[in-house]
C-alpha cells in the first residue's frame, strides 16, 4: 500500500483544519468597528499560532512520509488518531481566543496545552512506528536521525508550557507561541 | 475511466465531514470554563467516535478502491450516494451529543443509528457492486474474500444498537463506539 | 498546461460545497426532539437534492475534463467562475430549505432557481470553450456528441422550473429533485 | 523535494478558503424573504470579489509552481505563512459586507485592504525567493519575466486602496472589485 492516498487525506484535514480556525475569529467587545477590529488582537494571534502550528505538522508529516516506503493498515489507524488531534484544534484554540484574558484564561491555557500535548505524542508515535517499520529501503539515515532530533523535545516542550498555564494564561500562551516559532525555524536544519 | 479522481472527491468528503464534526464542539452548561470543559465530554466522545468511524470508513474505502482496476459511472453515482450519507454525519452526531443527557435521548440516539445504518447499507451496496463488476483482474481473493466478511457485520450491527437506542440512549452510544473501536481493532487482519 | 491541478481545485470547491450543505440541517420549530428531527425533512431533502446535484456536476465535470488533453487561463478563469457559482449553493439551498413552507417560498425557489440557472449556463460555457479549443486529439467523437446533447436541456430545465415558482414553490422544488433524479439516471448513457 | 504536495494543501487551503466564503452570506435586514434577498447584494458582491481573488491567486500559483523545479523547507514555510493570509480572507470580507454601508465602512474596507495588501506582499516574497532559488532549469524566460511583471503591480495598487479606503469605504471597495477584474483580464497574457 503506497502512502500517497494518506496524504491526500491527511492534506484534506491538515487543509481544512487550518482553515475552519478562521470561523473563531470575530468582532469582539463594543464600541466602534475600527476599536472591535484591534480589540481582536487576540483571536488573531492564536489563528497565527495555530495555522502556524498546524503548517509545521503538516510540513513535518510531508518529511515523515517522504522516509516511508510504504503504509500499512495500523499506520493509518494511527494516523487517523493523529489527525483526530489535528482537526480538534480548533476548538481549544477558539476556548483560548474567547477566554485568555478572563476568570477561565488558566483553564483554558491547560485545556490547550494538554490538546497539543496529546497531538505531540501520536506525531512521535507514528514517527516511531513508521522509522521501524516502513522506512524506505534507501531512506537518508542523517535525515531520519535528524527528524527523530528535530520531534522529541516537541511532548516535553508542550508538558512545560501545560504546566505553566497552571501559574499563567498568558506566560503559556506566550509559550504557544514561541514553540511554533521555533519550529519554524529549527526545522530548517533537516530538509536542506 | 479511472478511480483517481473519485478518490480525489471521496478523500475531501472524508476530510471535510470528519473536519466539520468540530463545529458541533463547544462550551457546554453555566459555571467556570474549567467546569464547561470538563462538562463537555459528551461531545468529545461523539466527535472522537464519528472521527473515528468516518476515518475508518475511508481506511476501507481505500481497500475497495484498491482491488478495483476502474470506475463506471453507476459506481460513481453509488459513491456520490454513500458519500451524502458520509457528509450528513455532523448532523446526527451533534443532535446525539446535544441531546444524549436530555430528554430527547432516546430520539437522537435511534437518528444517530439510522444514519449510520443508511451508510452502512450503502457501504455494502458499492462493494458488491464494485467486487461484481470492476475487480481488477489481478485482484488477491483472499483480500476480497477478507474485505466481504469485514463489511458483512456493520449492517446488523448498526441496526441492533440502532433498536437498542429504542431502550436505552446510553447503552447505544456505547454501542456505537464499541463498533467503532470494533473496526479499528478487527480490520488489521484483512490488509498486511 | 495539464488539467491535473484545475481538478484538484475543483474535487476541493465541488467536495467543500458539497459538505458545507450539512451545517444547514438543523432542529426545527418546537416540541420532542423526535418531532423536530422529523419536522426537519425539508432541510434533509433540500440538502439531499442540492448534494446530488453538485455531485452530478462533479461526475459530469469529469467527463469533460477526460475529453480535453490540456487547460489555458481563459478555461482556468472560467472555471473559477463556475466554481464560483457551485461553491454558492448552500446559500439558496439554506433559504430554500427555511423558507419553503413560509411566506417566502415562492422568493426562495425563484431565487435558488436563478443560482441554478447561472451555474448551468456556466457549466455550458465551459464545454463549449473546453469542445472547440482543448480537445484531446483523440477524443471520442460520440462522447462528445453525447455529452454536449446530455448538458444541452440543463438551462431550459432550470429556466421553466424558476419560472414555475413564479407560480408554487413546491412545484418547483419538485421540478428540482426531479432535475437532480433526471441527470442522475440519464446521465448513464454517455459514459462507457 | 517536488512541488506536488504542497500544491495538494495550498490546493485545499484555497478552495476552503474560497468555499468558507459563503458561511458568511445571510438574509440581511427585515421584510419580505424577497426584500431581504435583494438587500443581500453587497454581501453577494463581498463573495464574488473575495472569491474571484482567491481564485486568481489560486491560478497564479499554478503557475509559480509550475516555473519551479523543486521545493524547499523555507519556500514550504513561506508558502504556510502566505496560505494563512489567504486562509484568514473569510473574515475581512464578513467584515466589510457587514458594515459597508454603516458606521464602520472605513474601518472595514482599511482593514480588508490591510489583510489584501500583506497577502499580497507574501505572494511577491514567494516569487522572488523561488525564482532565485528554485527555478526549473528548462523555466521559459519570457513567462518569468510576464509573472514578475504581472505581480509588481500587486502591492501598489491594495495600498493605494487601502489609502483610499481612509476617505471613502465605497471608492475602494469598487477598487478592490476593479483589481480583481483587472487580474482575471489581464493575466491572459502571460500563460497562454
Amino acid at each position: 500500500m503506497t502512502t500517497e492516498r494518506l496524504e491526500t487525506f491527511a492534506d484534506g484535514v491538515f487543509a481544512i483544519a487550518a482553515t475552519l480556525l478562521i470561523l473563531n475569529v470575530g468582532l469582539q467587545g463594543g464600541g466602534s468597528i475600527a476599536h472591535q477590529l484591534v480589540n481582536g488582537w487576540v483571536a488573531y494571534a492564536a489563528y497565527a499560532v495555530s495555522f502556524l502550528t498546524i503548517g509545521i505538522m503538516w510540513v513535518n508529516h510531508h518529511a515523515i512520509l517522504e522516509q516511508l516506503g510504504r503504509a500499512d493498515r495500523p499506520f493509518l489507524l494511527l494516523n487517523v488518531c493523529f489527525l483526530l488531534c489535528v482537526a480538534f484544534m480548533p476548538f481549544p484554540t477558539r476556548v483560548l481566543a474567547d477566554h485568555l484574558r478572563g476568570d477561565g484564561g488558566r483553564a483554558a491555557a491547560v485545556f490547550y496545552g494538554l490538546a497539543m500535548l496529546v497531538t505531540a505524542v501520536f506525531f512521535n508515535v507514528i514517527w516511531q512506528y513508521g522509522r521501524r517499520r516502513l522506512l524506505r529501503e534507501d531512506a537518508d539515515r542523517r535525515t531520519v536521525l535528524a527528524i527523530s532530533r528535530s520531534f522529541a523535545p516537541g511532548v516535553t516542550l508542550y508538558l512545560v508550557a501545560t504546566l505553566v498555564a497552571l501559574v499563567s494564561a498568558a506566560a503559556s500562551a506566550a509559550l504557544y507561541a514561541a514553540i511554533a516559532v521555533f519550529y519554524v525555524s529549527s526545522g530548517e536544519r533537516f530538509v536542506r
